[in-house]
């Protein structure tokens, strides 16, 4: 029997190889695709199919790519040619809300913008917010590491996940990590699947340390710069005060004029770069004017509303941001993150790689944390290889100036070339062989994050 | 040439081999001891005093215990015959203060206390604040993973470490984690290390995640209530009330009729159980003005004070624990921590193994994130059958309840015989072949945390 036949005797009518389910499993929204379409994808509607998977996988040596709803900017989650994609959005219940404990037991597949829908019932949130929320797994949140917007004051996925129960390349079931706040029984392997890119098991469910939603207002600061690094400047000194802002988005020029354009807004003067920040709980009022004086001294040009509504329709120009790439061309979607104070000397660095290799990098930051998401724009569906030449001294500049290459989209296949660089080969190497662990055959995510050395 | 021989030529001055020195190193402050003194302790006052070590070590196959401030309370410092004490104590210096990224870069040997008193100067903060902060290092807390009386508010080691860098068995150094906030290039060793207890490698550096002072007044109450189980709902009720208190510490009726001895305070009503609450920040009125309410709701006789003086001296009651234990005979501390809710149903299962055993567990718990602290007492040196049969109960009632075997204090040699039950030895042995991929030859802290299948 082949291994498609197998699969469909184990798993019936789980197992789809429609052209459409196929085509679509070898994309993700960072632009890149596989070679070509994978085996089948199997649609898990339990525990016990991610099991029944990943057991006949490790007979038959077959790789599998575990895949949530796709939203991925690196290409950890596209199948290619052999591989079994192992879907799990179908494992999408909430099993547990706790208001008294502040936990939510969940399966991997519900949407976090769903998940939060729910909890708010329960006056409940978990803090995660890439800008994907409502249309990314809380799975594929926990296994790239997520970031979002309100980092800076409320946390990462790291910050927000006690427990993961993880099936292993050969079907068995870890159940990972804590329900209570502190716990340091053995070695803390919920926080080395965080971010591990579906390498080390397929994640089934995991346990969430919820906030209470922080009561009082939250007010809207738009502050518009002559230039970016004059924004970049007024961010740090923002910071410098002392003041803790819930959201803090910069914008430079090209990005904040072709978001004007896709939204039919008015066009913003030549060179203009923006500041949007959010302050809330309940010192938000006067946390907000604390910042409007920071920021009039750095030169900006400030409005202020504490109106929730008008405050979402200023946010909205923010999160308008991938549509309105879109619009410019094909896009290369970087993720380096620098120290809050080496933000300015950043964006003179992207200045420099625009003048020096001829193109055109708008970049958005979530500034509060110092996550830069340059843009590089380029014609056609293969990133050409001045856009990659483009890419790499961007990431030098970022490691030189204290920096990191991915804050939060992860390494999938478009950054492994950089991984070794970074970490170095010792830790590459050990990082390899503790993935090993898990998945001695390598089954796993074959060919992405420790693709190349 | 022996082992000392080599290590005297390698490292000169540096090793010591006096009694008092080797004796102190076979305990720390758990009461345990190891069965005899070790090889020789190495003050070291370099990182390359510590790669030398390793090489040393590595390449004759002599087992390592590295020694903070030896405060440890579950036994993993403790070094006995044929092993060498590798001292990171005189690895105290800070590197690097920056307020404006709000990071530290610090060496392993300086105290916890010390460093946030010259963090103060910057108006700055290092989170963790473990009972031992005065006498312990930084070092030791990240390897242990420590909590502290703040963590139900401002988290635990593992939300305020963002690099480590590590020397492996082998004398080897890696530099794991960033100097950013974000970060998720490849897998979240940094995470690993912390709480590892010296199993995978030697901290020599440590990027640490800075936090603000808490501008505004520190109210503390205190609230005495006829039962124990009275203030574990106490505290509950404050929790679901969804107030965040700084610290919310509980003792039971012993602890607290104990301390009061100590410090020579009139003895309280028979039965009573104190909470000791501290709200802080620019709601800290307010919601301690809620608190009040609450627990007067529950049947608290209850006292407020927003002078800070007269806040540390209620504190200090529950800051004078250890000692009052130790007036009362030998202690065995054990550390569970089970979900907030289930603090009451604690209560009532360590009521019942004191009936059942006939020991008397005096017991006091962070009770803001669900931490209980009970103290097996006994008299003599060894901790005797029924008491370890005491303890056994103990922690199968907290996993019972969904808690875990230690929420702050570690494994150690002291419950490692614990360890493989409530991971499971399935992840148990996964555990064990991620600490060989760092550490082949398990020369570092041979016989630890891994102990016993």
């Amino acid at each position: 029997m082949t291994v498609l036949e197998r699969l469909r005797e184990a798993l019936g009518e789980r197992v789809d190889t429609s052209t459409a389910s196929l085509e679509a499993a070898r994309a993700d929204r960072s632009g890149h695709r596989s070679p070509g379409a994978p085996l089948a994808v199997v649609h898990a509607q339990s525990v016990d199919d991610v099991q029944r998977t990943m057991r006949l996988a490790s007979q038959t040596g077959t790789p599998v790519v575990v895949r949530g709803a796709g939203t991925g900017l690196a290409g950890a989650a596209n199948a290619g040619p052999g591989e079994i994609v192992l879907s799990t959005v179908g494992l999408n219940r909430v099993l547990e809300v706790r208001p008294d404990d502040l936990i939510a037991v969940v399966e991997p597949g519900i949407l976090n913008g769903e998940l939060n829908a729910l909890l708010a019932a329960h006056d409940l949130w978990w803090p995660p917010d890439p800008a994907s929320r409502d249309i990314s797994t809380v799975g594929g949140n926990i296994a790239t590491g997520a970031g979002g917007l309100l980092c800076a004051k409320y946390g990462v996925v790291r910050d927000a996940v006690l427990g993961v129960d993880l099936v292993l390349a050969d079907g068995r079931m870890l159940r990972l990590g804590h329900r209570t706040v502190k716990g340091v029984t053995g070695l803390d392997l919920t926080s080395l699947v965080i971010g591990s890119e579906a390498l080390l098991g397929v994640i089934v469910g995991a346990t969430l340390k919820l906030r209470r939603r922080v009561p009082g207002p939250v007010c809207t600061i738009v502050a518009a710069f002559p230039t970016v690094r004059a924004a970049a400047a007024g961010s740090a000194a923002v910071t410098a005060a002392g003041v803790q802002p819930a959201i803090m988005e910069l914008m430079d020029a090209t990005s904040l004029a072709a978001v004007h354009a896709l939204l039919a807004l008015p066009e913003p003067p030549a060179g203009t770069a923006q500041l949007t920040i959010q302050t809330d709980g309940p010192a938000a009022r006067t946390e907000a004017a604390e910042i409007v004086a920071v920021l009039e001294g750095a030169g900006a040009t400030v409005t202020e509303t504490d109106d929730a509504a008008e405050g979402e329709r200023l946010l909205a120009i923010r999160r308008s941001m991938h549509p309105a790439m879109a619009s410019l061309g094909t896009t290369l979607i970087e993720d380096v993150a620098v120290p809050r104070s080496a933000m300015a000397a950043m964006f003179d660095e992207i200045a420099r790689i625009e003048r020096e290799f001829q193109v055109r990098i708008p970049t958005v930051a979530h500034a509060g944390d110092g996550n830069l998401h340059p843009n590089f724009i380029f014609e056609g569906e293969q990133v050409p290889a001045h856009i990659w030449a483009a890419a790499d001294a961007l990431f030098r500049a970022a490691v030189r100036l204290g920096g990191t290459l991915t804050g939060e989209h992860g390494i999938g296949v478009l950054k492994s070339r950089w991984l070794a660089e970074e970490l170095g080969e010792d830790q590459w190497e050990i990082q390899r062989q503790i993935v090993r662990v898990f998945d001695p055959q390598g089954i796993l995510n074959p060919g992405k994050v420790f693709h190349s050395a």
